[in-house]
């Protein structure tokens, strides 16, 4: 594989979550589905918010995560998502600048504000999304510049970037051009509840579009409508050269071209919010590809990445994903 | 004491904190003071933000926090304090009502944006702020509210007032309208930089006005420029109804009329942040105090609070202090 000036470009919803602690019985009156990423409107997003309790906010976004994850690891990382010129979406500028992944997305000047998401963390370290799209929907393929997508070993795009119209059209452009420069594209399937809405147009794109794939459980077998792992694990292979399907305390399955690896998951003392798990294993796991490693150790620093990020409150890691890959791998 | 229908009414700057951990070295190359609250301006905060690592962004203040941790405690606590109507506003206004403060000040419609206080965490758990007031700089006497004055068993006021130059007059007109209704004003210092910025006048707030004094030792040496603890201790004898003193990890020294008490502090595991110790210990002690407790479960509902604070990152409670001090005080 020739190497790119960027290891990986993320491409997803620019958000910043909004985090607080809530009870099981909140999200049953408020009727929120629980552990899913749902989307509400600006108005719904107030009402809610004015519900919920004392909150913290930290720059978000799915894919954004997985680029941050990448940066951390000492990864090359870009990102392409759309803020407001607000002071949210300076926030999220300053913040995925500052771990040291290149971002020059024009924020919209005019429009809806930044996105938001609602994160209520239950005692269970579960988390339910409830997200705003705010200036996300303003994303056009006009966004996407060609010579970064060129440049980059890897293009990752989260299917969440099919709820705003226009992001689609920059998802499918970015797809074309890394393709027509010998490039990957990964794509993560990002949510079931995600899946039951664009089922058929993802199944299209893992099998026309996409070269690495990550899923967890819910989301493999809600893409192809079965009833267990093993049988979302045969339906995939060999449609993709890579899915990297997750599957919580149980670790992960690598399907590569010849074998099918099964990685067990990092010890992880307490779970205190899960919010930012699949994000992270995609960043662990896109780092040891775009270095070269082989597919278990992508999978193992996969779980590492993921194991960092439920310890703690938000989807961003707080402890050097470098340094701790090294002392893992000297481990064995 | 007649009972108020608000225990506490705490009036301060309405600030956002954004909190990140930096190394020494970067305090030292940004010529950063150490430990103190520095006034920054909008430019001096954008250059800084720049350079600082990926942050959170979480309500503070100091008197907010303090208002936060007596409603914490399960007491009545209003807020006075003024933002801009802005992202930053909204959050600060909904984390202060969200655990139940009553805040109705009126938000700035137009002139400079909500405040910000850049704060930095250093390895040994220290914080370094640097504040831009923006908004707070249009708090007037106008938005005091006599009759929520009068109301309040304790008005407690931050000796950051003394910055934006409206804020004194208020600080001024809630003092007299507290004392001509037979009620208390209590005072924190805040800061000992702040406290040589204005000593002469703090030195007369403290005869003529005030009933309840907060102060660290810093502080407290800074006020009457002595070189010990204990000389400061004599010279502040008498001059308030009570004094309460943090020494950090060596407790308390409470001043009654009659009495001194020392109070041990609370044991903290680990100490990951003290943004905020002084603003909780505040929040506890008055809790007390407006409960009718004695001095020293003043003093040591005081350390509970600040013990809860330092023991994670950010000045608002993560835990009910209303079952910590339940537990504590069974405990004896």
């Amino acid at each position: 594989m020739a190497n790119g000036e960027i290891d990986v470009l993320a491409i997803g919803n620019a958000i910043v979550d909004v985090l607080a602690h809530a009870e099981d019985a909140f999200l049953a009156e408020q009727g929120l589905e629980k552990g899913a990423m749902t989307l509400i409107d600006a108005e719904a997003a107030e009402r809610l918010y004015d519900l919920m309790g004392s909150a913290v906010e930290q720059s978000g976004g799915s894919a954004a995560n997985t680029a941050a994850g990448v940066a951390g690891f000492g990864g090359r990382a870009a990102y392409v998502g759309k803020v407001r010129d607000d002071q949210l979406g300076n926030i999220f500028g300053h913040d995925i600048r500052a771990v040291g992944v290149a971002f020059d997305t024009a924020a919209a000047a005019s429009g809806p504000s930044t996105a938001r998401c609602l994160v209520l963390v239950t005692p269970d370290a579960q988390r339910t999304l409830q997200t705003y799209l705010g200036a996300c929907v303003e994303l056009t393929a006009a966004d996407i510049d060609a010579a970064q997508v060129q440049a980059a070993q890897v293009t990752y795009l989260e299917g969440y970037l099919w709820d705003p119209p226009g992001a689609k059209e920059a998802f499918l452009r970015a797809t074309e051009i890394a393709h027509g420069a010998g490039r990957r594209v990964a794509l993560s399937l990002s949510d079931s509840f995600c899946v039951h809405r664009y089922r058929d147009e993802f199944r299209d794109l893992v099998d026309n579009h996409v070269d690495l794939l990550f899923a967890n459980e819910d989301e493999i077998m809600a893409l192809y409508e079965v009833d267990t792992f093993d049988e979302a694990l045969q339906t995939v292979r060999g449609r993709v050269e890579v899915a990297a399907l997750t599957r919580s305390e149980r670790g992960s399955v690598i399907l590569g071209q010849d074998a099918v690896h099964v990685v067990d998951a990092e010890m992880v003392p307490i779970v205190v919010d899960t919010t930012g798990a699949g994000d992270l294993f995609a960043a662990g796991f896109l780092h040891g590809f775009t270095q070269d490693r082989d597919l278990p150790t992508c999978g193992r620093l996969g779980g590492l990445a993921a194991a960092e990020i439920i310890s703690h409150m938000g989807a961003r890691p707080e402890t050097s994903l470098a340094e701790l890959a090294q002392a893992r791998l000297e481990q064995g």
